[in-house]
């Protein structure tokens, strides 16, 4: 099979261009009290949501004409083609939305299924991590931190991250439960902020679950590109039609005895 | 009785000097990997929020020779002065510990147990929120936002937050519930930040338990400055020897709806 990646100055150019215009279009609703809909799924989405998203589709529309794009908020375009991008302009719309700057701009390509880039972006501190697949993630900011991610040798030294414990719903709260009485501690907040601060050694675990394509597929080649893994709580690579249950680990080697307290 | 800020120039003055100097420390060790105690009661603590605080506590010290300081690692000076400083040097220390800009330094000046004057600073964003009893609240920073607390009209259209589900022990955790259930949305994480953003008009509820008074001391100016109120779940008066329950409200005249379904 030919490099999926032959092409990667101008995937990353044109994924870099998104983000740029991304964070031009939400920096200013930032803390600006813009009002927020309510979707189906009782998430919110916001006039930033939405323009960025627009601004994403041009951008990478116009520079590769044959990709494919899925976003949060405006569906899948040419759903068969072998690249396709997988986009979320605020992920962390809670977060935006109460003037917290750890929401962030997520931008993902994905080859036949595997995510071979991706980009966190946080616009208004200006900090924005580069993953590619089989290279080190960049790590590009005017605040402290360095990619590469902490060995953390067990899990009872272990910082975990989560969102919100209103995502834990179900059987999945149980399972949680039993990872969280594991490690060392729990923090909480942070959406895809979280991941980034695990590809810099500052979080070890993340468990996360109701998470959608465009809530993770970015986040892969950072944390894996950092040196950590991302899976489902299976342990299994995550995939398009998965069960939506997410796995960070900064050290893998800890992936089977974290896989067995969630499988509980 | 004679005005208690009648100096408060020279106070002012001493708090931010103080939050300049903690910054300086804290900066330098965000994200540097530093090593965690564990308190006594379980709560981490590092040579970040030592030095800092050693440090306030000698500006302060060394201007204001006759008011008294407590601080969170050091104890308590001069405890029968009339004016008592009451400080955090790292407030947030998990947020501060995984990376997360989220952490801040809290001072305050309290007469006869009165806070009359508080800061909440973030030492990586740059964001400081100036509280004087009797005043409008400032906020000073690179980031959007304006000091103002927002005039929710009810709780249902609330924006709640909460740093962690763990503070919510006993009996607390079902009064805390039932508060939640009526508001329309709920976000976790931020410590002190938190109320920083319902004083710039970006939350609107915020209720905690297990709080000490440096934890919530500088808190009280800045909101109550911004146009909100800080009580404790009862909606009486934050007192240093209350029951550690502190409800921010932005707008006080839910504060009866809010303390009667704290009160189940």
């Amino acid at each position: 099979m030919a490099d999926p990646l032959a092409h990667k100055a101008q995937f990353i150019a044109a994924a870099q261009a998104a983000a740029d215009v991304a964070a031009c279009i939400v920096r200013p609703f930032f803390r600006a009290g813009v009002p927020a809909d309510d979707k189906a799924d009782q998430s919110p989405v916001t006039i930033a949501d939405r323009t960025a998203e627009r601004a994403i589709r041009a951008v990478i529309g116009e520079r590769l004409p044959h990709h494919g794009i899925m976003g949060e908020e405006f569906g899948i375009e040419r759903p068969d083609a072998a690249y396709r991008w997988v986009i979320d302009p605020v992920d962390g719309t809670r977060a935006f939305l109460t003037g917290r700057p750890t929401f962030g701009t997520l931008i993902a390509l994905l080859h036949e299924g595997v995510p071979v880039l991706g980009i966190i972006d946080q616009p208004v501190t200006g900090e924005r991590w580069i993953g590619v697949r089989g290279e080190p993630t960049r790590y590009l900011s005017r605040l402290a931190g360095q990619a590469g991610t902490r060995p953390c040798p067990a899990l009872d030294r272990a910082e975990l991250s989560c969102t919100s414990p209103e995502i834990l719903e179900g059987s999945h709260r149980a399972r949680w439960d039993a990872l969280s009485r594991a490690v060392k501690r729990v923090s909480w907040g942070g959406d895809c902020y979280a991941y980034g601060l695990l590809a810099l050694g500052q979080v070890d675990v993340i468990a996360e679950c109701t998470m959608k394509p465009w809530d993770w597929a970015a986040l892969v080649p950072v944390v894996e590109g950092a040196g950590g893994s991302m899976t489902d709580w299976a342990g299994q690579p995550l995939r398009l039609d998965g069960d939506g249950t997410v796995l960070a680990l900064g050290n893998p080697a800890l992936l089977p005895q974290a896989c067995r307290l969630l499988a509980k």
